[in-house]
């Protein structure tokens, strides 16, 4: 993410004094509810794509929150992780199939 | 987040073939998937943070595929949606309170 | 459920210990956890029948310890939602219908 | 639990002509989506037990729902998983302690 969205972010929490709120767990918790609550625009197997907007942005934003209480560069861990999935699923035997690589 | 990061997902998913699993349903239960992981390194109230840097990281790389198969900048929906939040939670009623808006 | 399983679970903690782990806040967290694992053998639009039977017996099992510490009968609390729900989807207005209340 | 309370679940679904949403998919989502909802009376280490007590019925009305879509047991699925969860956790191994069972 770019570092102005974060400076925003960090000014937002600041200027409600929430930074005590955002404890590391508590933004776990946060993010698994706000995921919920984008899965519920898919609930019934139909979807109201304007919501799924913003209930990605409120997963993003604690993701963002989380990232920076820990003191980690979102695109930093996004890129190590990555490396790490190439390599446990190679090109060839992951091409075209969704299994679990144990499975592959 | 940085276009480029974008950029290497799509690699990846596109060498794989894999764009054909994410639709925004499959992405929107993976999201909740990986928030949970995150969640369980939070479990019983001891916490992992080498576990969690990683889990949080797949929830990050759920959401920017996320985005990108909806069309949308991650950097712009949330700074969208901070700007809603700021306006619901005004600073002189949301100080150091974590009450829901309609309690403030 | 039947009283019986309750002492069961009731046994199975204590033998190990395990009461002082689970507070409402962990078992919550808990069920969150499970129920994500149930949903990830949904998770790519195939299923996993047998791993699914397993995943839900978890998200019952924590359902029963947390209405076990809380106090409460699983059946009563099932019936007095059930109460409050039909009251809520009247059959003419909801018959065939998945949308929430509010849009009835 | 009681037969009786999944047999008026049954009822409020026909009723309703709400079988056809109940796919095990769906309920998996639901079940995920009202765990979040528990989780959520604790989000920030404060509690509201009321608001909890709802949730946790809602959460146990979708595994009733989904136990009885697979044709299950849900007393004799939680009897199976715990057999198994004693094996995995023995009582001498496991007391007071809450790691996972390859850290014991």
């Amino acid at each position: 993410m770019h570092e102005s969205v974060i400076r925003e972010l960090r000014e937002f929490a600041s200027e409600r004094e929430w930074e005590q709120f955002h404890t590391p767990e508590n933004l776990a918790k946060s993010i698994s509810i706000e995921a919920a609550e984008l899965l519920e625009c898919f609930q019934w197997g139909t979807t109201d794509m304007d919501a799924a907007e913003e209930e990605l942005a409120d997963v993003l934003t604690y993701c963002l929150f989380m990232s920076d209480r820990l003191g980690l560069d979102p695109d930093a861990i996004v890129r190590a992780k990555l490396e790490k999935t190439r390599e446990k699923y190679p090109i060839e035997k992951a091409r075209g199939r969704s299994d679990k690589y144990d499975r592959l």
